[in-house]
């Protein structure tokens, strides 16, 4: 792997950089600076969250968090490039703190897809998925924004419905019948999921931030940080309870706690920053809290089983169906209340939206699965999948203290002294 | 435990839905729109600074984490209603960031009950100790700021000595003869030990945001943010000498690098904000952290053993004593510098506080306590204490390995061959 | 070593509140008030990226973030005192958030020369040190801005450049032959370096806060801001596709993954708020990367070997050649557009920052070193270094499992009963 992931990610960077030279410039107003405490939130949850998040499977941590810190770094380039191609100004690029704020956005996309094939894919794999969905989510975007003239400030649609929706697409393209029994790998430990929660807390304290971060005013802003706030708390209290009541002992689930009490962020995006009342916030939240154990408990087996679609963190029920959930919310918000000064907007363009959203993103998904399929890309094996050291020089004693007392000619050494 | 749970929770989630539907509303002026990074800062110290400073413990860190977040993501609800019925305008709760710092804020007195009774204690009983300790907290801080309009910026008093006294009245009443002898799964390993210190210093590095956040202008607040600062670094390098200084080794003690170096921060709250001189507030500071070693070292076993307190984290040490400090701390600097225009309240009135909050917080604690002990609710048992698998699907392989490496059966194979 | 730290310690901070009740006042201005974010991000890095970062070690963990936390601690008072000297007024220091946000840097230099000496120092020759090295650094700042009048917002020179080779001289000085062949306990476990990356990540993220934090102006920041975030995406990928070229079997490596991807923050630094476009940012952040790769792969076990400098967490490659090249920037940028409005700067006076800030580092560190090194403070012997077992109570369960599960007795046992 030492050519075929290093002499492409340096030839892409290169061209990243006269890009930049060519198109981008220093935005001089001064009209976002307020935002940089919302940027760096969302930065944080960026790296921090969804890096941590990851880091439950027990021989892929250094993949979760190293892997992710390389998507992120390189997607804020290319999405300050896609996004930015569609507002420029005079054939420039400016670039101010909406602009990272929206480059950080677009790298959500394709760490959401990577969560659905995480384990089982190379990192030159990866980047080249950046790239496409990146590329993909700038048009989708510019689509749902601009032309339909939909809202989706917490983006419930064009990211997290579409990351996961492509993520899956990929998954699906990907399948591999080897994995259906249960890799021995893909499995968490005490300490990997205690990194985990790392990951989860820090989405979900900045959840906020990010529904709340370009929203067009002040009081938008307030609105969306309100709503949020108690969307994910009423999440999490449903999480709780039903983690325990769909187990057969009463016993609560890490991956359900680590997850699904995020997904009243997600729900709730659509429509953070309409004065949709905490109350409704609070009611979107519980559904998605629902919605988000069930799909874990019953969907992703079935998933897996019947559909070939191995979603290996479970994207689906923490992005997908709360994203969507959040478009609904959107739909229906918008046909009891739009057209008005307060919510101008209108059912039909926020369906037409989340539609879009989800054809494209299956579609983008599924070309971009048959791209990374590709024979001189190379897979990795199934038997090497969830393992940090086909990837990674991995520390030796660990694996060493475990082999010399499992070693059967240790104990035969002392046997023969007998 | 399935339904003893999920049922309660799911209720108490309907009713406070209810409850925000009839009585909350958005603030619509933009009054604390500035304390959005205030917010966020101890949004971070509730969720990741009190969950993770409590996985010191080696089999108990999905608890500590987990249920501090069910703790508080409930609290904070339930917070916004008691705090809010106190501040009614046209029979509305209006919420705004001010609103959700002080709900955030009411949480943390249970999440410091939570640390006198980690490990002991089931998910139900934290969600009524949450409800009846922020009820009695909303009422006592209503007393302390409306009635005796005593100053208590940073909450030594409130939050801090309130939900310490709370909590060891409710672990007396909880006593438990079985853990006189130390419990095997009281203690810490290395790596918990480190996942605890992210708890600490996110605590420790946010405080001044803490005792900042609702001071009532910038001035006031920069005070508040300058005082905290060097109390905390002060109380630091006393902590590290004396921890060195009480061991006969001269070794440093991980639970008084993890607890009493935070021990400045809550014993300058209650004075944080007025113009004491940062030399005074890091004389307080340094009584704190002496306060504070001396109290984890020399007082917590004979709380034990002949008060028959059994205070799991020593909140006595970090949160109690320390709370008590700052509330006497206020007092002789209202006594000696009260009464002007920069210093606007009285010694006699500080004091009132004080007392008030303490006989509250025993009284309400040994109610509470009475209440968690009603047998339906029931109770683990000591064997079963400060063990994440009663309560969660702990991954196996871990233990596995262990029975594994000592499995006389294993051996014996191996012998029956020789 | 009961007395010989505690006493000192005690001392020192004794010394110190003396020193701020005489000369340390509140500064009544609100001219900082807006860098209050800003402060926080870097105080996040202080304590918990530098602290985590180097928590790689396996038997260490407790060191680095403890005593890092001690030196922070101790050295963010005593630069207090240190900076304040060089601009009173009216024989007092008035401190802001400008302050604090200076007194954390200050701490900075001695917390990279701690990385230098990491797991070869006691706790007392550490504050010896960071007094030492504060009051070196405090002088050389005020002759590199006030004297030569340079600029070097992001301090490549002041901090980074000269903390490390501050610490690089000391190392020579404490060069200890024994450990020429690798220490058992100088290495990794699979958790310690996912511990290390939650320091590397909040140093990556917070890095454009510590840029831009002392810019003189809101437009100066946000160009601070956007050419650090650029400059650390371009060097992470290049450290990225580095790390798997320069290994044998294409792999990555996470020293590398920890450290050089954040070459690009610390590089760009010096001229990080001058209009240099994010084109050249972005190519300072991969001559970074290169620099630090190389340097780690080849220069630092050379430095080891040949000129008896053990650069235990490498800081030459993180802070030294980065800085260096940071000020080398700085020459080139002043040259070639200096002089104008927008960068009153002049190459001559740029060199003359790097070349004394070299001198300034080697010459205190040596002197620092020798200090260091008389007998009455003792040392840690060669056995025991990198050991956390020396300095602090460290939980035994881990050691006897292992102890246990290898022991030949117990094997025995169960033989004898054959």
């Amino acid at each position: 792997m030492r050519f075929k992931f290093a002499i492409p990610a340096l030839l892409l960077e290169v061209i990243i950089i006269v890009l930049f030279g060519i198109f981008v410039e220093y935005d001089k107003e001064s009209i976002s600076d307020h935002l940089y405490p919302h940027f760096q939130d969302v930065h944080v949850m960026i790296f921090v969250g969804f890096g941590f998040l990851m880091t439950f499977l027990k021989k892929y941590g250094f993949s979760s968090v190293g892997i992710n810190m390389l998507i992120a770094a390189f997607g804020l380039q290319w999405g300050t490039l896609m996004q930015g191609l569609w507002h420029m100004k005079a054939g420039k690029i400016h670039v101010n703190f909406k602009s990272i704020i929206n480059a950080d956005f677009s790298t959500a996309t394709a760490l959401i897809s990577f969560g659905a094939v995480l384990g089982k894919t190379t990192p030159i794999q990866m980047l080249i998925l950046t790239i496409l969905e990146i590329t993909i989510f700038a048009c989708n975007e510019h689509l749902v924004t601009e032309i339909f003239e939909a809202t989706d400030v917490g983006a419930s649609m064009t990211i997290h419905a579409f990351g996961a929706y492509f993520g899956l697409a990929v998954a699906l393209v990907l399948y591999r019948p080897g994995l259906n029994n249960k890799h021995e790998n893909d499995e968490s430990t005490y300490h990997s999921d205690l990194f985990a929660m790392i990951g989860s807390l820090f989405l979900w304290l900045f959840w906020p931030s990010f529904n709340s971060a370009i929203a067009p005013d002040a009081s938008s802003q307030r609105i969306a940080i309100i709503n949020t706030y108690y969307s994910l708390a009423a999440c999490t209290i449903i999480t709780f309870a039903l983690s325990s009541l769909v187990d057969q002992r009463g016993k609560f689930s890490m991956v359900l706690i680590q997850n699904a009490t995020l997904a009243g962020g997600v729900a709730v995006g659509t429509c953070a920053d309409l004065p949709i009342h905490p109350f409704l916030a609070m009611c979107i939240g519980i559904i998605a809290g629902i919605v988000s154990v069930l799909g874990f408990h019953f969907l992703t087996p079935v998933l897996a089983s019947k559909l070939h679609i191995q979603d290996t963190c479970g994207v689906h029920n923490l992005h997908g169906l709360p994203g969507i959930l959040g478009g609904i919310a959107g739909i229906i918000v918008t046909a009891v209340k739009g057209g008005t000064r307060d919510i101008p907007f209108t059912p039909g363009k926020q369906a037409a939206a989340l539609g879009s959203t989800l054809g494209i993103a299956l579609a983008g998904g599924a070309l971009t699965g048959a791209i990374l399929k590709l024979p001189f890309l190379g897979q990795v094996s199934d038997q090497h999948c969830f393992d940090d050291s086909v990837y990674w020089e991995v520390p030796e004693e660990e694996n060493a203290h475990e082999i010399h007392s499992n070693n059967p000619d240790e104990h035969s050494r002392f046997e023969a002294a007998v």
